[in-house]
């Protein structure tokens, strides 16, 4: 198996109101089908119906909308963008659910959740290197440590 | 807000085991205080502790290990690729939920989940492109339509 991941999909319960809420935080995407596919880097992050995909992918969905244990982050280029990002998506309906703090690794972050529960960690990173296109490279802990 | 996804983390219950999963399917990374990075293209994998994971969010986990509502998924170069990879991911302990087939779009597809109940798609789809650095474009859907 090759070490990637083509496509992320959240499923949510309203495709509308899950595409109007990416789209106030700035994301454009195509809508075919009743499934939304939004480009991000090499990847394509979609929002289709949750009881379409449970089934697709032959789960019994016990229907929590609560935490799925998958969280999603953004790395971005400062402290300020932490702030102003997590400030977009709350006057977009997003629920703040952890403040933007200093983290014990020396960065800075906060969560919020998206209209279906979907979690996103926006976190500025110095550990991390951000490259121009906004691809994230590991570092090697071993080198840093 | 950038168009763009720099993590995914998957809460795991045991961070040894959810990692000789990966390693099993030929993913290789770095531990650092009990969280597994594996780089994949431009952004990172992550493996840590569900618990740590909730807590570090803000979220209150009720503790189900069923469906999360999220889906990754990686489209290969061909349909034996599809049956390939199902069968090296079921050899180091995942569940088979959706035996590989042939689906609407004109590809083929299955599912499995890791040993975390997290579910992952390997499709073949002609009609998105693969580049061979195993990024993705999200096609033009109105000029193939």
């Amino acid at each position: 198996m090759e070490q990637r991941i083509s496509l992320i999909t959240l499923g949510v319960t309203d495709v509308a109101r899950a595409k109007a809420f990416y789209e106030h935080l700035g994301w454009r995407g195509q809508e075919v089908e009743e499934t939304v596919f939004l480009q991000a880097g090499g990847l394509a992050l979609v929002l289709w119906g949750r009881d379409k995909l449970a089934d697709d992918a032959g789960i019994d969905d016990r229907g929590t909308d609560g935490f799925g244990g998958v969280t999603l982050a953004q790395n971005v280029r400062s402290r300020a963008e932490v702030d102003e990002v997590i400030a977009v998506a709350v006057a977009a309906g997003a629920e703040m659910t952890r403040p933007a703090r200093e983290t014990f690794y020396g960065g800075y972050a906060g969560y919020f959740t998206d209209p279906d529960g979907h979690v996103w960690e926006i976190a500025w990173n110095p550990a991390f290197p951000l490259a121009e296109d906004g691809t994230i490279t590991v570092p090697d802990f071993g080198a840093i440590g």
